[in-house]
């Protein structure tokens, strides 16, 4: 491939336009505002312990960007709920492992590694006496996750060790659960 | 309503069943093992910034409870993705606010406070200088997130912000989120 048809075809690396990529890269260094995201849902209680989460749109370098999306969470029966839906823990647990297979998939793309299969499988415990209000000495949530990442591709072994370590330090949803992350709340009485 | 009646139609609050939430708590104060849960997920790779993450049972008191749900999560096309479902980070909002969902009716439930609705809507920003591995010292994830509950029932003002403070302190995913929690990360090459 010469030169001029490189600048034709868009170069895609595990599905990703890298073009794209590297678009998004030299606007966020040419100014940090368009760096910038904002993230939205409103969660409606449906009775029991069902809750459907709509999204409207997100917020990128001060413009939003119009989206419609729909999640549906309940609880299983053995916790009150009908198990129409995959429950809260769950849906975190979705949420970190997705976020980190982004973040594979794009560490790859840019050292030229492609993908052929990722798998992460995630797990840990809950003790229900912090839930539930029983001991103020139980942590009401996880206090530790186990997580596998499964990874084939072309890369060699070093490789895949740093850009596993390049995910821990860039995954924005590790970040979210690894780190304290600051819950303002504002309580509205109707 | 005489007691013999009470004893036979099951008691229902904000759509639980209170005789299953209390024979629940009777069975974690007689022995704390019923108390452990255990929650895992498997998420694989679908192409491009695309996963599906498959739940298929959870532990309760050391058995394990069949369920099957599949979550499918995306990135906008501003981020690489093909927008074909809403994205981690909204996913990780979604999470959060079920599980305070949850504790709200509950929390309400236990004090006999009859909800009408119940709303929360959730905010915050991430600079993607963190993920694209642009500056180290910008977070990659949520430094702070906003959220407003918007509570409608026959509690009272005091009630209501009692049942706030208890949520805020009992709901699994507020801690997982507010919490540092430990990821054990296990990279196998394929």
């Amino acid at each position: 491939m010469n030169a001029q048809t490189k600048t034709k075809a868009p170069s895609v690396m595990n599905g990703l336009n890298m073009d794209d990529l590297f678009a998004l890269i030299d606007g966020v260094k040419r100014d940090p505002a368009n760096a910038m995201t904002n993230w939205r849902v409103t969660t409606a209680w449906q009775g029991q312990t069902r809750s459907r989460t709509e999204v409207e749109g997100f917020g990128i370098a001060g413009q939003t960007v119009a989206r419609r999306f729909a999640i549906d969470i309940d609880e299983p029966s053995e916790l009150g709920g009908e198990n129409r839906f995959a429950n809260p823990q769950e849906h975190l647990l979705a949420a970190l492992n997705a976020c980190m297979t982004v973040g594979y998939v794009a560490q790859c793309a840019v050292r030229g590694i492609a993908l052929e299969s990722l798998e992460i499988e995630t797990e840990g415990e809950i003790d229900l006496r912090g839930f539930l209000g029983l001991d103020p000495a139980v942590a009401p949530g996880y206090e530790g996750l186990r997580y596998t990442v499964r990874i084939k591709g072309n890369g060699t072994k070093e490789q895949f060790a740093e850009v596993h370590q390049a995910v821990m330090a860039t995954s924005p949803n590790f970040y979210n659960v690894a780190r304290p992350v600051l819950l303002k709340p504002t309580l509205v009485v109707v």
